[in-house]
């Protein structure tokens, strides 16, 4: 029997570890997982077929860049992004408030929403929460998030309340606007890095009955200790039986800490943008594949490694590629990142599974942070 | 019964047009056949398993670059430009003397033979025949192109009397460098526009026996007319059992009309190279995926295409990559453009096996210059 959209499936528990299953509208996934950043409907240089390759399950698209370009009108009309970027595997998009903050220009905030404009023509556009649930329904996500006010760190007490209290309300504006029932939304816990506004912000964001909550601003200029420091007495506080998603992050490092709280989703662009400028994530930490060591290596980025990169690259190729500045070097880059990222959720599902999600958390802090544990043991 | 290397198996002839199969250290391949540019160990955005797909037989790879960055000596300690590329079928490389005289600067050509500065770094490098022979040997490539002087368009009768006569002894120098019996060496016939010159090339190189010829020359700024009108008196004078091969041409038409001259290989930037730029070649001429009019076009680039890119991706998605700057646009595109140019290598093929090649090419004409015939049936 098919589960209903929107269920999440608790697997399995491992200490405050947690293997899931969400199902969409277009099929289920399992978590943890990590999102591939497809900003303007292509995760850059991969095909789907690649994604699909390189273990990809959910692809996140964003709403500010697409509804600037090409528009969610146009795509609607062409059958929706999973249509248009040939990927059938669930999507989830963003409100737009992220970037909406982050990168357009001349911003007005009222109760309403935001006047801002493009960072592409300096045109004039506004999104308000209705606005984002209308264009995140035109474009076909199977994941729609709500749309939040992102305050820029470090921001003062009375301006943490104040968005939180706006957020509140434009969560459930957000709620009433919703229209499609295989479009799922998402609440986003906002409160900046004190763990009361934190609680109080998702006991409002709670209030109102949603299939998934996520944390939103983290990773938006503040040391991540501060973050990493919150998670594990933030996250169990979320509904057991939703899925728990860390809007923008991370590094591996950062995925497996966050997983070891509790959260069961992840995007970020890390691997797929350091990948085209030569930074290669392995199982032993990260590297520059410009190194004038690799000059002459003919073995694999990661000998640990099984992806296509790896099995068929030298890295004293993947230099080249790199230093020619060639397309095919960012391709082959992002490929193996992907893979390292998707292999690393696979493991932490396995291990969790297994009941042996410490060991595998201490392997990679040892792996990734140089940790040393053996002296417990 | 395997044939030998070098062996050219002429499998039909219809007209002028030639049907054959040429046998290399790394298998053999089909004629009429184009090439893939792949000037730095790589054919732009394609993956050596895309240009499988897409039905490449052979890669070209540029002696000059590839002596600049990484280094001959760097790819042969690798396992030979096979292996580095991760390229399994032949590989054919020209001789660096087309980049010296075209990329280069401060050129100083003597008889041994050129000193010049690379443009990459301006450090002085020299290139002769015996130079151009070791570093196509430490490639390992399968076939070994003669070094030869390029002259540009337009020159003068005593510069291309001196070029061909210079031409000619470089080559019997080349002949007397090769080392590697897997290496095949093809001649360079050069003489300009003036068919007189080129048959005295011709005669000059055909004197040593090699398992191919090549017609050199063309396509450095000369009207791509005055070539044609010299091919169907030239080529046919070429050597009937060996490979022919007309450098660095050029669009389908050129192709065709080659083919209808005698032409059996072709190499040429131009189906990668406008990929990048959104010109697509369908079987309905050349369009640019720019035009405003497939800004909501759910349709292929081209109806009659069954590439990847056709079956998966509408007109106004490619357009949109296209616009928005993203490497995906230049890997779709290119992808369909190299498929097109296989596929009419293929068709040409088979058409000159059935004995209808005076249709296929009129189909072409029609197709690609708009030229009618319904007046002559």
């Amino acid at each position: 029997m098919k589960s209903p959209i929107g269920t999440f499936e608790l697997i399995a528990k491992n200490e405050k570890a947690r293997r899931g299953r969400f199902h969409t509208h277009h099929g289920s996934f399992e978590t943890p997982t990590f999102m591939a950043v497809g900003t303007k409907a292509t995760v850059k240089g991969m095909t789907p077929q690649d994604l699909e390759n390189c273990g990809t399950q959910v692809v996140l698209g964003n709403t500010y860049h697409l509804h600037l370009r090409p528009g969610e009108k146009l795509i609607q009309k062409l059958g929706g992004l999973h249509k248009f970027m040939n990927w059938k595997k669930p999507i989830l998009t963003d409100s737009g408030g992220f970037q909406v903050f982050s990168l357009a220009g001349l911003r007005q905030i009222t109760e309403e929403g935001v006047q801002f404009k493009s960072h592409l023509d300096g045109t004039a556009h506004f999104i308000s929460p209705e606005k984002s649930m209308e264009i995140q329904m035109d474009l076909g996500s199977d994941i729609v998030m709500a749309f939040d006010e992102c305050l820029s760190y470090p921001a003062t007490n009375e301006q943490i309340q104040n968005s939180m209290d706006r957020t509140h309300r434009w969560l459930v504006r957000s709620h009433q606007a919703m229209t499609r029932t295989q479009a799922l939304l998402f609440g986003i816990v906002q409160g900046g890095l004190n763990l009361e506004f934190r609680k109080y912000s998702l006991s409002q964001v709670t209030s109102v009955d949603l299939p998934g909550y996520a944390l939103g601003g983290f990773s938006v200029g503040e040391p991540i200790e501060l973050m990493h420091h919150l998670l594990p007495d933030l996250v169990p506080l979320m509904p057991q039986n939703k899925p728990r998603y860390l809007m923008g992050v991370g590094t591996p490092l950062d995925l497996i800490l966050a997983i070891d709280s509790g959260i069961d989703m992840f995007d970020c662009v890390i691997p797929t943008r350091v990948a085209r400028n030569g930074t290669i994530y392995t199982w032993s930490g990260k590297v520059s594949i410009k190194r004038a060591e690799y000059k002459e290596d003919p073995g694999p980025l990661d000998p640990e490694c099984d992806c296509a990169t790896c099995t068929n690259y030298s890295k004293a190729y993947l230099r080249h590629l790199f230093l020619s500045g060639e397309m095919l070097g960012s391709q082959l880059n992002t490929y193996h990142n992907l893979y390292f990222y998707m292999q690393l959720m696979k493991r932490a599902r396995s291990h969790i599974e297994k009941g042996t999600w410490r060991e595998f958390k201490e392997f990679c802090l040892t792996r990734f942070a140089g940790i040393d544990f053996t002296g417990k043991k």
